[in-house]
This record gives C-alpha cells, structure tokens and sequence, in this order.
C-alpha cells in the first residue's frame, strides 16, 4: 500500500479497530469468557479492514456523515460496518476448519489454536452478530443485500467443490466462483455504504459494481500471486494452487490456448497429484508460453478500469478525497505484491 | 403425541412443510445444485416442527391472521416461521459435525452422508437464509430477538465447554445453559410469533415466558429419558449422558443431596471415563435413592405449571383452538417417551 494511501485511512481503520473492540467488549459481558477470547484472537490480530473501509468510504462519497455545515452526523458508520469484519472473520474461521488451513495472519488459525468445536461456533455466533448490526442500523434493505451475498457465498463455495478436478472449466466458470466467493460481499460493502447514506439506485449499482470489479481483480491478482509472487512476501509457497489442481485464471487460459500436444501436457501433469509439486516450474513455463499470465492480468486491469468508469459516474465535485481513497484501493489491489 | 393434538397441528404442520419445499425450491434456483440436495436431505426428513409450530399458534392467539370478518390475512406466516426450522436445522448440521453425531432422524447425518465442509457450509447458508426470512417478514425487532437467541445458543455451547468435567455444577449452572441452549429459541419463536401479530410488550413476554418453560421442561425431560427412556423408544441408548460425563438435572441433584459416602462413590465413576458404561446401573440406583429423578421430574411440572399460568395471563375469549394446542403442547412435553 502506498504511503499516501495509509495516510488517507489511517483514521478510519483506527475507528473501525476501536469499534470492534468496543463492540467485542459490550458483547463480551454476555459470553462465555473464551468466547470473548477466541473472538479476540481471531479478529484483532491483523487483516486490513478492507470491506469495511469501503462501506465506510462509499458512505461518505453519497453525502453520508456530513450535516450541513460540514460536521460529523449521521449513524455510527464505523460502528456498522464492522459487520463486514465479523463476517469475513466467520468465514476465515470455518474456512480454516474445511482447508484445515494451519496459519492465518502468522499465527495458529483458530481451530488449530482453539481447537474445531469452538472455531466453528465462534464463527456462528459471529455471523448472527453480523446480521444484526446490519439490520440494526442499515435496516431491512441493508440486511437483504447482505444475506443475500452471504448464501451466495456459500453457493460460490458450493460450485468450487462441483468443479474440483473438472480440468476443463472455462473461464466463465472461473469467474462465477469469484463473483460469489469474493466479490459479491465487496459489492455488498459498497452498496451498503451508499445506501446507508440515502443515495439512489443509480448510485448504489455503480458503487456496487465498482466493488465488484475491485473484487475479481483482487482475486486475479491473488492467483496470479500463487505463481509469480515472492516467497517471502506471500507467505505462501509458489505454485501451491497447481499443486493442489486448483483451476485458477492463468491456467484455464493457458489450457484453452495451448497447442494439443501442450494442452496434453497440461491436463497429465493435473491427473496425477503426486507429482504436480515437481512440476511447477514446468507447468509455469507452458502458462506463460501461451501468455496465462499476462492475459489474466489484463483481465485484472480491465475490471479495475472498469470499476473506475463506475466509480467516476458517480463521484463528483466535493468528495474528492473519498474518490482518491476508492482509486488508490483499485491502483493497490493490481500493484500488491502480498 | 396425542391423537387430538396431532389433529389440531395438523393442517399448521403441512403448511410449514409445504412452506419450506416452496422456499427450497425458490433458494435453488441460484443454488448449486449439491447444497440443494443437502438442503432438502437434511430439513425434510422428519422433525416435529415444534418451533415453527409455536410461532404460528402465538401468532394466532394474538389476533394474528384473520380479518374483522374472520378470513386468512396479514402477512404470510407459515413462511415465516420456517426461519426457526432453518435456524435449528443449522444448529444440528454443526453440532453433528461437532459431536460426530453419525444418525440424525434415523438416517446419517448431513457431515456423514455429505462430508464436513458441505455441513459447515450449509449450516451457514441457513443461517443467513433464516435472518433473511426473519427480517424481510418481521422488520427488525423481530430479526433482534431472533440474532440475540442465536447469539445466546452460541454462548449457552461455550457455557457446556467450560463445565465438561466439572462434577461440581449446581443447578443454576444447569439452568443457565439449558436455558441458552434450548429454551431461549423457543421463547423466542413464541415472541416473535406475537410480535408479528402486533400484540403489547407484556402480551410478547408472557408468550416469550410460556416458552421459555416450555423449552426447559422439554430439555429435563430429555435428559430423564436419557436415563429412564425404553431404547426402543428413543433409539437411545440408555445413560448415554452419563457415559460420557454429562452433568444433567438428575445426576446434580442426587450428587448434591446424597450422604457423603454415596456422593464420592458417584464422583468417583464420572472421574473415570472408561469404567462409566458399566456403572450406568449403579449410578442410576443412586441417584432414585436420593430422587434425583423424581425431583427433576417436579422441576420440569413446576415449569410447565408456571408456563401455562403465563400462557393463561393472555390467551383469553375467542382465541381457545390456539390456546388449547399449547396447552396440550405443554402436557405432550410432559408425557412423552421419545
């Protein structure tokens, strides 16, 4: 993130990190005491508060938070959109119990610091305090939007499971699993935010379809990472998406482009599991021979460039600085390195 | 049951059936087409309804559902209350995912049949799918008091956490969680279902009260069967509980009233887990000498007595078909083997 960028938020991620601990705090006198310790752990201990920073921004761009003579009004803004958090946080917490995903934000993921019982109810409960903040204080239509990308989220999950070792998706199937798992929530943040702020449908959709686009631009930066990202940065093994015959966008564009007989290759280095780790290099090389890489990061750059046509049919005149906010997010998501 | 009141619940019950196919139906038309399958796998197959159940019939008593002239109107509340079965269907996908419960209804359980990560995820898109249908059909308040029983079944879990091998639990560490566990949802379908009808705040809390009664008398005669039920009967096998530690109603009040000697003798069998299921008999002697289930038995009387002195407080006049169903309700929990 660039420094510019980090300046430009800082505060409202410190309000949005003081809201849940507020929050965690009130609720907290109701729980069980390692309830109010799992939620602690998993919640407040890095994660960069993106969907909620973008329900907060987007509110602002629609007038929201401002009386008229320019001061603070309006709902508590940081205070709702820390549904956002609780609901990733509950999916990030059954996520790991499914993947049985040992480490998340370099430390033990919950289940493994908690064990399973307790990740998967912690993750319950936070996703019915999730509803109700968003009911609360968006109100009915708020809490629509929001149910309605969370099953849809599920759905996205749904079809990833339907399309495990199915080697000849095409790239609309790659992008309605995104659209779902990941961009309809990044949506729904945007849409929230501008409905929250009273602003009409023709916004809402725009700043919504913004998010969208931010969306499945993250997530192809996100599997463009999986190959070519730097070790060190990620985190991550390279190549752990190949190896798990994971069919992201560089590889489906590769596999419809490919010559037969490399497109064979492909497709025998995907059958046979135990061996896909010894052949990522390889597998790397034929991607990029039929230019997977590159293409999918156009794809990437495209949706950012159109996520920014909607932005910009929206965000006029005095609300400049939430504009830059929402440009820059779209400038780091194709410049992250992590 | 008895043959009257499965005559009178009768046409309720088929409508919430038909209720649920038609949402199911609806919901899979985005779906993909597995969940849909789980879906309908795991909610369709058996489950007296009884929540749901309540919310209509609190509906009704208070001058839900008719018109001045006594026809069908106001808002569509079969559909309405299928949250609550959606709600409690999530609840057992996770907890069999969490107990490795392996027979649900006489069939395999959803994470048997289907897997972990299909239960997971399809627990949590009922959870969302049953806020959604509470909010849009309820408004807010009613979506609050739906979250805060979810949010409280989370706890009263986390509360069972703690206390397992705890063999020094009073009663009121029994209540609290019985009461956050089962009660509170059921207290809650009986509110919402007056809520929606437009009744007061003291019509709403004595419902709200006749449930909570309800849903502990329902849980401590659930845990006598757990002793003293025919397995033929419960498909149970008989001091399960105790074989695996738990601490309910009968064993507390028998541990709690018993001569020092006989009280260690029963400390000392739950101290050790492997030798359990060979005491079972032993233990049950013991806790009749001190009447432990005869005491439990008067616990869960006096709760149902307390219940139907609520319910008496409001359902009066016209409304005697309804009132005539919970009470019999009340006296089914009571009676029932299973």
């Amino acid at each position: 993130m660039s420094v510019d960028l980090k300046t430009a938020i800082a505060s409202d991620v410190a309000r949005i990190e003081q809201a849940m601990l507020d929050d965690l705090a009130l609720s907290a006198t109701d729980t069980a005491p390692l309830l109010a310790e799992i939620l602690r752990y998993g919640l407040l201990h890095g994660g960069k508060r993106i969907r909620p920073l973008l329900m907060v921004v987007c509110y602002r761009i629609c007038g929201g938070g401002a009386d008229k003579g320019g001061n603070e009004a309006g709902v508590d803004i940081h205070r709702l959109a820390i549904a956002f958090e609780y609901l990733h946080g509950a999916t990030l917490f059954h996520d790991d119990v499914i993947d049985k995903g040992l480490i998340r934000r370099g430390r033990p993921s919950v289940h493994v610091a908690y064990g399973e019982t307790a990740a998967i109810l912690a993750g319950d409960f936070l996703h019915a305090r999730a509803m109700l903040l968003i009911g609360r204080g968006g109100g009915i239509p708020a809490l629509d939007i929001f149910c309605q990308a969370t099953t849809a989220l599920v759905d996205g999950e749904f079809m990833q499971l339907h399309n495990a070792r199915n080697y000849n998706l095409v790239e609309e199937d790659y992008f309605k699993v995104i659209m779902d798992k990941t961009a309809r929530l990044i949506g729904a943040a945007c849409q929230i935010g501008a409905l929250i702020a009273g602003a009409g449908a023709a916004e809402q959709e725009a700043l919504r379809e913004y998010g969208l686009c931010l969306g499945c631009a993250f997530q192809i930066i996100d599997d463009l990472l999986d190959y070519q990202g730097d070790e060190a940065a990620t985190g991550k093994a390279v190549g752990n998406d190949f190896c798990e015959g994971k069919m992201t966008l560089p590889l489906i564009i590769a596999i419809a482009r490919a010559e037969e007989q490399d497109r064979q290759r492909l497709l025998e280095m995907l059958a046979h599991p135990e061996e896909r780790k010894d052949r990522v290099a390889e597998a790397r090389a034929l991607i990029a021979r039929y230019d997977g890489f590159t293409l999918a990061r156009q794809k990437a750059e495209g949706m950012i460039a159109d996520g920014l046509a909607r932005l910009h049919s929206v965000a006029q005149g005095e609300v400049w600085p939430e504009r830059a906010v929402l440009e820059a997010l779209a400038a780091y998501v194709l410049s992250r390195n992590k």
